[in-house]
């Protein structure tokens, strides 16, 4: 079928005559003789609308047809009495493909709560909210595509399936092609035990250490039962690794990644974001330019634990050298400190993963997170340590055995060199990007404890 | 570190002073006091010849550094007297990171089988021919972005974990947050059983039906025992879905999708793509060429099968009217007959799934495949059922419960339209690409029964 999208006849240079418009009604009005029909067809958040008289056969094919119905309509482009709108559209015919009763259809046009409509997640991209969400989450995807095929990064699939646990840390979700009974006695299908990956970095590692620089995105999984609103079972992950890197390399790569994907949001998704701004979180689209218009604070972990202690804070969680920074520290260092993303690096080794890079003080690492107002961590990363003796030892520290991970510690062992990565975690960032609170509201079909109803 | 990529200093305009390189040592030649040493950074195929005067500090430094050694080298580009290379670089300083010691690296200059080379995965991104494989995948999956978001489409993140089984065939890895032990016992993580998708497409109907045109890529899952070079447990898909689209729209879509790849391809990899052409598969760059230069052939199921039977081949499986292709028929359609991919349409309903659409004869569904030589099926694809009736009837023809899939029917029963959308294999449009015959040489860390090493 040649139609046209809706999008794209909403920006119309010209008057045009039959074209064709598919998508969903969202509202009807009767008035004068005329009904005013509002679609949409998911290319944008603003709808057509279409006028059809009532004395004419265009009228008698829409019959019933109200909010949720699917239609095709064929008509004439013209400019558009009403405001807020420079086109409408002057209906010729219609087919209707199928409509929605409103005795049962659950989208009608009142304002539901983001927990009704998680429990119809198979229809909601259908309202405004979250046809602007997923839009946003779209291009924020394709900006990250972009930014790294502009860099030369290639794009690299690292597995799901996984026979390590690259953190160490962290329930796994263990992958199975036995059912509950065989498991006893049967062989599973890799003859050995599998996890669904909590991250690539370790053979994205791999792959940098031959390809230069590369990118992983894709899922990752933890079975965490905690059910907060940050944290969901499977999210999205996207992970740079680069060879010949230290630490203040990723440090500008992650900025420029957060400032790039921001960017193209305001550029591309404007409408949409506005809704987030008027709806959901007032003063988003400030922030966000806010947030683009200048560098990143940066403190060292030392720096940042001063500026805590000296705050006259009363926190949940002490303020200690040497602990790990609560949701609340990062609150206060970025919304109420900095005014803005802080890079906070060189932490303590003892809080922070094996594969860190020791500092020379030998008490903290090359590591690096970026923290954002509202967010708390939103990008993870480190230098890796490339010296085969001083990650073997660390391991051994560690209670680890070395042999488990021959094929990381080959990585040093042949043509090492420094390198560096990091995490940024997809959903924190739409989070940021949209002000949704709640990681279920950016995911189309989340998965949390107790939760797989689609 | 400010560093040149060495596919950029091979691609410069002039001779410039002190630039800084990044790589790999691929070979190393001792000739008339000088070293010749090419080097790799893994920005392209090509190497760039590195020259050090053995009078020189630089020289010390490099040391026994051999195949296989990382090193960063301060010079000047200056034009290579070689053939087969407009520029070399004239060594002033050099830092070697990391040696690679002769005896125990296994990439030393001669070649290696792919089975070898499967048992170092993690380090066979460091060669030739997998660093091409790699960048070809790279490019062409960025090629699939940036075809799907030229047209509009919205790249959707369809789930891993799942509580349905979409083809309804095939067998399922199952997660579970449980160790085998606990599984009689315990109360697993979503409180029901839990699988692996094999596919997006239920949840891509769900989101097509709000956004009006999207496409998942992301990793699927068979826990399929069969070990054979064209089948993988874990793979990427790209599932595109249409609203207010038919059959013949997938059609063209598939069509232009393989074009575009394979053009960009051809444009961007030039070189690894070459590779393959000599080394691996002869004659595969004119076979791309010709793949894109004219359309594909299309047939009906029936056209295939009457073109089959009156092949005077004597095939393994026999040709009748209602059996499933098998590779032998696809391969002799597609090299014999039509010397062209071939696009396959209106199979009969029995060896089809579910959910594609009847066609007025009630014997075969609107359903479309595209098969490509050597690959045999590249795409699958269908009009989906938008009746309601008629949808649930064929579950229950097929002994399935219809409230198992209560939400894929509200599609049906709240502004309903017709759509279709298809699933492309990313590993054997890969494949296609590089001629290569196992699908275990197009992934990363393949996964396959019994094989779970990395």
């Amino acid at each position: 079928m040649q139609r046209t999208l809706i999008v794209d006849a909403l920006n119309a240079e010209k008057t045009q005559d039959n074209i064709v418009l598919c998508g969903w009604v969202r509202t009807r009005r009767d008035l004068g003789g005329f009904s005013f029909v509002e679609i949409n067809d998911g290319s944008s958040l603003a709808n057509m609308q279409c006028v059809i008289a009532h004395n004419s056969e265009a009228y008698t094919a829409f019959g019933t047809a109200n909010t949720g119905a699917a239609l095709c309509v064929t008509g004439a482009l013209a400019p558009s009495p009403g405001k807020g709108q420079k086109w409408e559209m002057q209906v010729q015919s219609i087919a209707v493909f199928g409509l929605a009763d409103p005795e049962t259809f659950p989208l009608q046009k009142k304002r539901h709560s983001d927990e009704f409509l998680r429990g119809i997640a198979h229809l909601r991209a259908r309202t405004n909210k979250y046809g602007a969400a997923f839009r946003i989450r779209s291009e924020a995807a394709h900006a990250v595509h972009v930014f790294f095929h502009q860099r030369r990064f290639a794009l690299v699939h690292t597995p799901v399936l996984t026979g390590s646990d690259c953190e160490g840390a962290g329930e796994m979700f263990r992958a199975t092609a036995l059912s509950p009974d065989e498991e006893s006695a049967g062989k599973d299908f890799f003859n050995r035990r599998c996890h669904l990956t909590v991250s690539g970095q370790l053979e994205a590692e791999s792959l940098a250490m031959g390809l230069g620089r590369v990118y992983s995105f894709g899922p990752t999984f933890r079975a965490e039962k905690s059910n907060t609103p940050r944290h969901a079972a499977e999210f999205w992950m996207i992970e740079p690794e680069i060879a010949f890197a230290d630490i203040e390399d990723i440090m500008e790569l992650g900025e420029s990644l957060v400032h790039h994907v921001i960017d193209h949001a305001l550029t591309r998704c404007e409408a949409d974001v506005r809704l987030f701004d008027n709806f959901v979180d007032k003063g988003l689209m400030d922030r966000l330019r806010g947030m683009i218009a200048k560098s990143f604070a940066r403190a060292s972990y030392a720096e940042a634990v001063a500026i805590l202690e000296s705050s006259g804070r009363d926190f949940i969680f002490p303020v200690v050298c040497g602990m790990d920074l609560q949701m609340e520290h990062e609150r206060y260092l970025t919304e109420e400190h900095f005014h803005r993303p802080v890079i906070v690096y060189d932490y303590p080794k003892k809080i922070k993963a094996f594969y860190m890079r020791a500092n020379d003080d030998n008490e903290t690492v090359a590591a690096m997170d970026i923290l954002a107002p509202r967010i708390g961590e939103l990008v993870g990363g480190s230098q890796r340590e490339e010296r085969l003796d001083k990650l073997a030892a660390r391991l051994r520290e560690l209670s680890r055995n070395p042999d488990d991970y021959w094929w990381y510690l080959d990585l040093r062992r042949f043509g090492s060199a420094p390198h560096a990565g990091f995490g940024l975690g997809f959903e924190r960032l739409l989070m940021l990007l949209t002000g949704i609170a709640n990681i279920r509201d950016v995911i189309a079909f989340p998965r949390t404890p107790g939760s797989l109803k689609f």
